[in-house]
Formats: structure tokens, sequence, C-alpha cells
């Protein structure tokens, strides 16, 4: 891997141990991104734990989701989700497959995730529904051959997210930091929708608000703020990825010091 | 900013990462003080996740909101929530706006947050929502301009707090302390709320009982009790906002012999 | 205050920090015990965030609640909680007095807290509840005057546990550990029967069952098996109250050890 | 205790404390595993609460829950439902009993818990339920007695899981890493479930999805990534289980280097 790609490296092990942190991302759950080089081609970490991802982690795929090098390290299974989606969607920079426990609820009860506050618009108007079985039928419900990839990827369509019935969700991004950034929203935006509809009746934003406030999550001003913010919970918690060229001692004194002031 | 300023900048830094560690703020909201010495200014953090505010970010505002000094930082682009606010209300010494979760869900299912246990009094018989598209129509829900400010601070009236549909809340207190521990009880009393509407039906205290517990957060023996520990978990989360003219060494070991005894 | 009760102070600072560890106190709430002296007087920690007592901070108090000594400190205000139970039952030798974030929506739908699994027998079968405005009319729900916390104790009865509407609960027992434990499995006990009560029908466990079941959490095996727990989790948090007599340095290895095997 | 069982002793501890870190066990519980040597054995921690289990806190049981060797310290009570399992059962090579607070509320509601998510289909099909009061009429709800054990192994059957009414659960597994996963995702899918019964109606996965599913947990690469995952959260948390061989600077230098890489 040439050695420009090392601070995408380093930035697609911190969107990882970041959703992580964040509660989006557990055990499981991976985020890649499009090579910035190769437009068919995308950058994946070999299968491991979301919060323990490191930069020299992360493999270079195919489309179809073969590894350019022959792997010594285990591969996700799922890989194929997106494969599928920078098939499908050429204006995806950035997909994330998860399970977070804020969406769950909502993949098991069938019912949509609708935006409900400004922040959660980031997850669009329609939020579409994928069940395995209404094409493949009885399954693990794991997404691992190409056509389950494609019929996923077709289910998503435009949209910025689908859920998956059964099994999570996939939300995609036109570069990480989106990703990121609406991936958490999404989450919030399911958390305060479940308690909202045991208040009471939940009333959505409307489609012109939902436009509006769609790319709050993406306004440079908020990008700054929640990367920074996110960046330092992690570093706080000490849960930072490694840098290959640091030594460890000054670069906690470094973390410390942004921190503290 | 003259010198004898730099103890209320410390304390708007140390409240602001003080409600986020209690959970009021997140990577968003933020909290501003009127100028101690010019009733026609105020206090308010440039743009940066409230855990992260030190003392040095603290910029000061006329009441239209510009800045005293071209700045060279970002700056909030909702800063008219409290400069409307400060002209509206004279009493008003202190502002918070926040995007907390407990809160949100009554955002959403537009059901008012009532007083349910004595705490909770803090935040008044009677809360007001403001939806900004009543007045104003499909927006981004971002309160930017100064009609949208003032529109929301009418709203308010004489109020302790006001709901924003699909949004957050605002608080005020007539000084820093009686706005952190109002923002606090009313986070507490929604999580009750929402609970106990679970349970059964819920009772909101007595017009009488209101009036006599609302002042029970600003009582100098509860304030004591109140900043003194969430002061020390902020020291023992290790989050303490810097002090520019001491050394950190110093620092650190002073807190630990404060709270461990 | 003679030497020989320094052991019962620590123990005193030790359970209150305990019971805000593992989530029964907060800001608020306070631990006492009756003074194994004199039935008549108990201790007391002067007004501070239970997190944060130490040995020094306790009180002696006689049982109409004045303090045996002239305090130089600050003193709870609702102190006669304490002494007009330890007044009108002589069984009891240590009282909690919370606002649990578990029990306050019980306390705001006037739903009975009842016992629902083997651990939460020790609240016993019928708590009672005891609302401040049936005998007082409109008040700040503080209970500060002597007659206000013999109206309590009243309600109170031979139960382990009385409910104050729209304001927490006070627990007693005939020892620190069985108070602190009751005080904790009272708290998992309202969480799940809360969730119980969304699932389905809540079905409390039968008198019988109630009764043999009611003691657990005061035999020696269980005892000794959650003091040993509580206690590690604080030191593990650095929470412990400090040792007057003891240099830190020793004392935090010693912790270590002990934890760590 | 033959030296070979040195390692075993040691993940029965990791797993205890595993279980205690990932939110199933908490002062109580306890985990078994099958003797290797001597199929009509158990071994079992002494008395203490999950988080403090040490490898050599494993002490060795046959059948009857009989210690092999005069013990000095403190057994579980509720030994039995370890050695009646082991007897009914010859497949099963490990055993978890627990009050996990996810699980707690379906306990309660006499609700069954039902697979969910396709992590959650480790928990079967059917879940049966196991109401002491049926056989045994009131007793305290501990499962003391041979009888009390059996009865329970027969409501288990040939099920991973069974619900303990007013209770809680117990768990099996073909092995040790089974056991813990499959006891984690139950307690997730126990929370899903319930906020999906929220939200509207819960729908399970098919029998055939449950089927295929069911085994996703005990996948080669699904159990690397999971025992992984938990075993850095203990070590990051500071909790690991000591090794008895090994000074404890060289085990944290270890434990950093493989978690920050």
């Amino acid at each position: 891997m040439p050695d420009h790609l090392s601070e995408i490296r380093y930035e697609l092990a911190l969107a990882s141990r970041m959703l992580a942190n964040e509660g989006v991302l557990d055990a499981f759950g991976h985020v890649s991104i499009r090579h910035p080089d190769h437009h068919g081609r995308y950058l994946l970490p070999r299968s491991r734990s979301p919060q323990l991802v490191e930069p020299a982690d992360v493999l270079e795929y195919t489309l179809d989701s073969e590894p350019v090098r022959a792997p010594k390290e285990k591969l996700f299974a799922e890989r194929v989700i997106h494969g599928c989606i920078y098939e499908a969607r050429p204006d995806v920079m950035a997909v994330c497959h998860h399970h977070a426990a804020a969406v769950l609820p909502f993949c098991i009860a069938g019912v949509p995730i609708v935006p409900v506050f400004h922040l959660g618009a980031a997850v669009g108007e329609d939020m579409p529904f994928w069940d395995q079985r209404d094409e493949f039928g009885d399954t693990n419900l794991l997404v691992v051959k190409p056509e389950e990839g494609r019929s996923l990827a077709r289910a998503l369509g435009r949209h910025p997210s689908v859920l998956m019935t059964h099994h999570g969700a996939t939300v995609v991004g036109k570069d990480l930091r989106e990703l990121v950034s609406r991936s958490v929203f999404m989450c919030d935006n399911a958390k305060y929708q479940l308690q909202g509809h045991m208040l009471g009746k939940v009333v959505p934003l409307s489609s012109g608000e939902t436009r509006l406030a769609g790319s709050i999550n993406a306004m440079p001003n908020v990008v700054g703020r929640t990367w920074e913010y996110w960046t330092m919970r992690l570093e706080h918690a000490g849960l930072s990825p490694p840098r290959a060229n640091r030594r460890r001692g000054s670069q906690s004194a470094h973390h410390k010091r942004k921190w503290r002031g």
C-alpha cells in the first residue's frame, strides 16, 4: 500500500474506534472508505472488532470484494455490503454497517426511523427496509453472497441509510466524517423517537425541514466541532488508534495537552 | 478582556464542562453569562463542544450578538438565542441552550415537562413551547436570525425555560449556579416524568408546592452541595478546565487531595 | 468523639460513598447509624454530597436532631427524618433517605413498589406511601420540622421502607450492611418492576416467598459477597473514603493488591 | 489440583469477570466448566462476586455438588444448579446462572424471550420457564436442594437456556466461549425485544432462520472477534484476573501493547 495512504488508514481506524466509543458499533460492525486513487477499490479492516482496528489492519479490495493482495488475515464475511454499495452508488465514498442497540428495536418491530430532530434529518425522509427473507428465504441473515449484497444496495437506492430486518443498518456518506456524524445522529434520533413514542404521538420534521436540516451534520462548523469532540472523547478513554511512526510517550503527552488545554 | 474577568471566564468554562459531564450538553449546546460590568454585553465561548471549552475560548458580545473584538475564531451560529434573551429579560444573568437526551422526547411528542419532584420545581409550573415553523415556516431549525432569537425570547416570556419543538430547550438563571442546577434538575425531572408516565398517571406538584419548592435549587446550602459535587465529579473524570496561571502538576495534586480527603 | 468510634465513622463514610457509586444516592441523600454506645443518639455526616463524605464529617445528634456539640459546619436540613425514626423504631440501627432515579417514577405515579425478584423481597410486602401534603398542605416537600419527621415515621410504621410522594424514599435496617443491600436491591427491584410492567402483567412474589426471601440480603454469605463487591467497585473507581491514619501511597498499593489478586 | 488445569482455571476466572464487565453478572451469578479430565466433575469458584474471581478461587466438585477436597472457603449455596445440569446433559461443558437486569423483566412478566436478531438466535426457538413454586410451593427462591436442581435441569431439557420466574436465568454451552457469547447475546436480545415491544409488534425470526443463525455465535471467526474484544475491554477496565506466575509490571505492559497496538 503506497505511503500516502497511511493518513487515510489512520482516519479509518479512528472512525472505526470513534463509532465504537459513541455506541454505534460494538463487537461487530465495520466501516470502509472508497480508495482515494482507485474509484474501483475500497479500504476495509481485516475481521476484528471496530474498537481494536489499527491502521495496519486496513486491507484493499476490488468492488467484487476480493482482496487485492492475498491476505494472511481473516476477512469480514459481510464485505460484499461495501463492495456492492460502492458499485451501485458512485457518489458514496464511505460505508458503515452496524447493529446499534438504538436501531435494533426498529429493525425488530418493523417501524421506520423518521427524522424527529434537526440533526436527525441526516437520515433522510423515507428510510427503506430490507428483509433478506423476501428474496432469499431462510438464511442466517448474514449478507455474504454477491447477490445478497446487490439486493441490499438496490433497497438502499438513493437513500442515506437502509434498515435491515432482524439484523441492523447500513449507512453511507459522501466522505468519512459525514458518515460518522450521520451514523451517530441516526442512533440519537432512534432513541428520541422511541421515547417520544412512549410519551405521545411522534410528529416528524416536515419534508422541507428535513431537506433543509439534512445537511447540518456536514456543515464545516459542525463537522469541526463533532470531529474534535469525538476524537477527544476517544483519546480521553485511552482508546485512540496507534500511530506507527510515533513513540507512545510523546503521543500521550500530546493528547493530554490538547484535551486539558 | 480585563484581568478581573479571568475568574468569570474560568467559571463559565467550568459550568460548560460540568453540564456536559452531567449529560445536559453533548457535542452541542452552549452556556453564556451576562457581562458583570456591562449589562449590555454577554460572554460566550467560541464555537466548540462544551466539554472542551477553556477560559481562553470565552468571547465578548454586544446584545445584538456581534463580537466586541473582531474574532479570529469560529462563532456559534445560534448566539442570537443568548443576545435576544439578555435583551428581553434584564433579570437573566446566565443562559443555556441544549439538546439534552432527557428533554428531546418531550420536544418531539409535544408533551410539556411538568414539575414532578421537589427539585424539578425549578422548571416552573407552565413550560412554554416554541415551534420555529409557526412563524418562520420550513427552516433548518437553527436559530440564527435576530428575528428568530426575538421570537424565541417572546415565547420564553417570564418563564425559567422554553422547549423548542424538534430541537431542544433554552434555560435561564439569575446566576450561573442557579442556571446549572436548573438545567440538571430539568433533565432529571424529564426522565422521571417519562418513566412515571409509563407506570401510571403522572400527577404534578400543586401550584403552591411548585412555588415553594421552586427555589430549593438556589438555597445556599443546596448550591454549595451541588457545586462541590459536580466540580469533584468533573475533576475525578479528569475533565476540569485548565487554569492559565497554574502548573498542571500542582493542580492535579491539589484536586486529588480535595477529593480523597 | 471517642477514639473507638473511628471505625464506625469510616464505615458510615464507606456506606455513603458506596450507595452513591451504586446509583442510590446522587448530589443528595444521606445515611446515618444509631450511636453504638448511646441508644438515644445517632451519627450523620455534615451537609455534603454522599460521594464526598469523609469520616471526619460525621457528627453526633440527639434524637431530637440537635447536634451534641455546637457545629462549625452546615447541617442537613432534613435530619429530623433520622431522629424521628430512631425515636419511633428502637429496632432500627441505620437509616437512608434518598431520591434514587429508579424509585422516583413510583413516587410520581403513586404506584407501589412490590417485590418482584428474590433479592427484592428485602423491601417487604406492602410498601407504604407518605404524602406530605395530606397533613401539611402545600410545602416545599423538605422534611424539616419535627412534626413532619414524626408523621413520616408513623407512615413508615414497622415497614422496611416508605415511599415519599414527589420526593423519594426512606429505608431502614437493623445494621448498616442490611440497610445498604436493602437500598440497592430496592432500586434494582424498582427498575425490573417498571420494565416488567412495560412487557406485560407484573406478578409479585407471594406472601410466603416474600417472607422467606426477605432476609436473603442479610445472610452472612450474601452480605460478605456484596460488601466485598461494592467496596472493591468503589476502590476501583478511586472513590474510597480516606483513612485518617494511613498514608495514601500504601493504601492504594494495598487496594490494588486486593483487587487484582 | 494438577498443574495442567491452571490455564482452565484462568479461563474460568476470565469468563466470570468478562460476563460481569459486559453486564450479565453483578454481585451475584456464577460460571462453571465441566472438568476436562473427569466427565463426572466440574469446576466452580468459591462463593465470591464474579468480578473478583481469581484462578486460585476455583474449586472442584463431584456431580452431586460435593467439593472433592474439604473446603476452607465458603461455597455457593446454589451449586446444585451446575451439578444437576452436568448430570442431565452430557453434551453441556459450561454453565452460567445469572440475574441479568436485561432478563429479569421477562422473568417477572412471564413473557418468553424469543430470538429477534441474528445473534440472538443463539438462545433457541422456545425458551422454557421454570417456576420453583410449581413443584416446591413457597421457598426463598434459591435453588439449593438436589431435587430443586434436578427439577430445573428437567425444565431446561435440551434447550440452551431456561428462564427462572422471579429469579433469573441459567444458560449452557458446549464450551466456555459459546456459553459466554450466548449469555451476552441473550441479554442483548432481551433488551431489543423489550424496546421493540414498546415500539410495535415484535416478530421473531422464523424457525429456519433461528436454526441457521443459531450457531453464528460459535463460528470461529465470530468467537475470535468477540473473545478478543471482551478480553480487551476487561483489560482496559483494569479488571483482568491475576496470573499467578507472572509479575504484574510485565503483564500490564503486555496488555497495553496488545490493546494500543
